[in-house]
């Protein structure tokens, strides 16, 4: 099997997916199928071949514009009857539909009676949009040796299926040319908490040409709330295909969704609204609550508004009920989609990714992942828009701090005068930029010569020279007391880099009580120069 | 004037306010009035006693069971007609009609044409269920002298209201003797960012014998983001009237609620929802936004699910769209009050609050406030069915945290056996109690003569005796290594005086890489003790 540049343009030409808008390694792109354009990141609900409680119409009528149906289950169920009318004739639905390939069943039964090719073959029939080759998932907690042997598993039915796109395509050159009816191929990529397993598979899936990669089985690893594995998992399939589209499978808790979104999940399928909704689990903001440990409804959704409170819900019918709650989580995910999106438009994603964080400690815990610069850099914008808000030490990390402490390290002031200069650090406030504010036309006025910048927790050393650009005047600082300025360490790296880079004879600081205790804790690092401390900006004024 | 425990009754009797739940300063109760009982915390919608553009029957249908509305209007518009009809027939409302006396018309156009006396008895006349005498309010940004005056001008009013009060009460003893018809009277509290003037203001009216509290014009305060001031009022004003109901005055917007709540307000008016609609302001879950600034409703009320896009509302015709987008915010302002009561029954007030303040740096910078023990710590339940979440060095500083360090700095140890007995000191994990642990047992076994306790780096020393003691056995916490060692100052405190008040020869610490720092940091702590420091439990079980 030669896989060539020819086979990608057969799984699905990469061109399909076009990117329009990215913040952190999340972003908002338009993916191309034979059944329409859908917008992603996108929320795809599991919809049963056989028994829908939810209606596709109604989920058609809530925005979400693709679904994903089993084509296991609808091969043993409708044979046929499916490759006559369809998939979307079977499941009653005009938008795109992706097909899973059984591999969930592998999941909870072991194994299945067909093998990838007839799965392929079958879905090719039926005329799925987006097909997803036979795989064996991983699960969470298999010993290497076996989660190895799962993924090969895999990257053999993924061949197999590769095989037989080929062949069909060579049959049928014209009814290729035209593309209406050529499906994408997502690769499944499986190696779960075995991240080089996961770095592995996703390469071999990249290289065999599959468009979408369809990152496996998150669901166990969701359900005992290991949020940090679930992250580096995602991490680990993004650093080595990072322009592809990323599809989560089984990604159906809300709390989950902003940061898979961040960390460049492109597409989350999910039965979860359903599943959920028979346990009696409602969604909310932050994550699901069982209905009869409520006492208000927390939601305005078509559903909730009918009724006074939980309690009336939960008395409904187990039935009505069910569909009723399920309708329900499902308004609860489209909210969060949009909510995501927005926030990446407004360069916002980090903001909203930890603030949702807070909604549970071991979230919380997997957020230190956004240190990862290499991974949130390239997709965050150099310039934004709108300011954006630094809170805590986490914020110092964010990639627009980050690129302009970089910028700052290439700064070599025309004022240190060959280390006889002076250099005076002034507390940044929130008028912006500083050389058009009236402290620094005084200071200015009174010391010529000198090297004035601002010092700001987040950002670092700002020089007045360059205190417009992005985001040094577009940011507002939480000044907390409750962490302390040694939780600052890109700060007191940006302190001394500067000094080291511009040599200056004197230092005049006007310090506030974080610069005053990072200078306590950094003596060394000043003890070079001549140094004087200001409390208030008419002392330096007044300075002989 | 003889200022009684008789006039307090007849200004409304403290037994009309039950509180059924509390958590912080956070409680949710029930006011009893002549129209009903509502349940606080209670946003209650400003209706205009004229033009109605959103009805009082669309309030009524969200479950807004009170609304407010201006006896000054309403006098000037309708005088005898609305004596003879009653406000409730004016508005057309069956539900609960405070009404405020017309000092925001104070605020805008500096002075009205009638006195205190005259509104009073309107008030009255109109058989309104909450009624405010005419105050003065302090704006924001007056200076001492000025903002003292208006305090005293509010102050002789509610006299003067007080007056007119008792001696009607004189001239009708049997209607008041049914009590049906007795409105609740608020005290305005006016005095600012002049904190001493908030509490003056607020104890004179307590005294007065007010049953309400209603907390003077932040409207000034919360428009520049002043958060933090906003919300040393609202302690000021708690500080000195703990117990009854504190209604905040035009506080509408949806990000100062939890936060307002948690300090103990129960009761918000605004027209915020109309004002921001007209100028196409949206109210989201993190504050507003201009409606032709979102490319996404993020949102699924019955409002928003009609428009396709943003851009689609945008584009229908003005009138309609300030209708449609104040009904959306009614909508947000409903559901956060219901999530905000959902968060006290869950014991999760804390976590909601600070999850809510990373909407902005501003709001941030307030809930610093939260570590005022003697505002938060008596409404915080000592135990409570669920586990609370602690996340970063803020939360060390909990109610439920610093009640149990108080606990711990009790426990005399019956092992320290004077001076001579071992301490064990094993980092806690999510595996509650402690003792239960096989861990513990194993510690036990090979050191029964010694004293054993866990660490936690939110709630300090946790004798194993205690370790199934609320929050100890009932608590999820983050370990973030962004936040040094060093920020955990309560942690410190905690290990030092359980060293001082058990006193051992020597100490066997497990050390994770929170200890480890913290006995870099503190090593003079511990010094004087044979101490040993081990990175796992199989070399402190194998120690001769």
């Amino acid at each position: 099997l030669d896989l060539d540049l020819k086979s990608g343009e057969l799984l699905g030409s990469p061109t399909n997916f076009e990117v329009r808008y990215t913040d952190l390694a999340g972003r908002i792109a338009r993916l191309e199928t034979p059944h329409g354009v859908i917008e992603t990141p996108a929320f795809v609900p599991v919809v049963h071949p056989v028994h829908q409680s939810v209606s596709p119409k109604f989920l058609k009528s809530l925005g979400f514009d693709a679904i994903i149906t089993n084509a296991y289950i609808a091969l043993e169920h409708y044979g046929d009857i499916a490759r006559k009318r369809g998939i979307h004739g079977i499941v009653n639905f005009d938008g795109v539909v992706m097909t899973d390939s059984g591999g969930y069943q592998v999941l909870e039964y072991g194994s299945i009676n067909v093998n990838a090719s007839t799965i392929a073959q079958f879905e090719k029939d039926i005329r799925s949009d987006i097909c997803v080759p036979l795989d064996k998932p991983t699960g969470y907690g298999l010993d290497y040796h076996t989660a190895k042997n799962h993924v090969e598993q895999t990257l053999t039915n993924a061949k197999d299926t590769l095989s037989l796109v080929l062949e069909n395509s060579n049959e049928s050159e014209i009814s290729r040319q035209d593309g209406a009816h050529e499906p994408i191929w997502a690769g499944p990529v499986q190696g779960a908490e075995h991240f080089d397993l996961v770095r592995y598979s996703a390469s071999e899936l990249d290289k065999m040409g599959y468009t979408i990669m369809a990152l496996g089985s998150p669901v166990e690893i969701m359900e005992t709330y290991e949020f940090s594995i679930l992250a580096q998992m995602i991490a680990s399939a993004k650093s080595v295909v990072p322009t592809k589209p990323i599809h989560l499978f089984g990604a159906g808790h809300p709390l989950t969704i902003p940061l898979a979104v961040a960390l460049g999940c492109d597409m989350f399928d999910s039965a979860s609204y359903m599943l959920y909704a028979k346990d009696d689990r409602y969604m909310h903001a932050n994550g699901t609550a069982r209905l009869e440990d409520l006492s208000y409804l927390t939601c305005h959704c078509a559903v909730c508004t009918k009724y006074s409170s939980p309690k009336e819900l939960f008395d409904s019918n187990k039935e009505i009920r069910t569909i009723e709650i399920a309708k329900h989580n499902l308004y609860i995910l489209k909210t969060e989609l949009n909510t995501v999106k927005q926030a990446i438009l407004d360069g916002r994603l980090w903001e909203y990714v930890i603030q949702k964080s807070r909604a549970h400690p071991k979230l919380m815990e997997s957020i230190e992942i956004l240190k990862d610069s290499n991974l949130l850099g390239p997709g965050t914008p150099i310039f934004k828009q709108r300011a954006i808000f630094f809170y805590d030490p986490l914020d110092q990390h964010r990639p627009e701090a980050l690129h302009f402490r970089k910028m700052v390290s290439g700064f070599i002031s025309t004022k240190s005068d060959g280390g006889q200069g002076k250099l005076i650090l002034y507390p940044d406030s929130s008028v912006h930029p500083f050389y058009a504010t009236r402290d620094f036309k005084k200071l200015a006025k009174k010391f010529p010569e000198a090297q004035i910048c601002t010092y700001n927790r987040f950002l670092g050393i700002i020089p007045s020279e360059i205190s417009d650009i992005f985001p040094a005047a577009h940011n507002l600082s939480a000044k907390l007391t409750t962490y302390q300025a040694n939780n600052y360490n890109t700060f007191v790296e940006s302190l001394k880099e500067f000094l080291t880079k511009n040599e200056f004879e004197e230092i005049i600081i006007l310090a506030d009580q974080f610069m005053k205790n990072i200078i306590t804790n950094n003596k060394s690092v000043l003890k070079k120069f001549n140094t004087k401390v200001f409390d208030r900006v008419g002392d330096i004024t007044s300075v002989p």
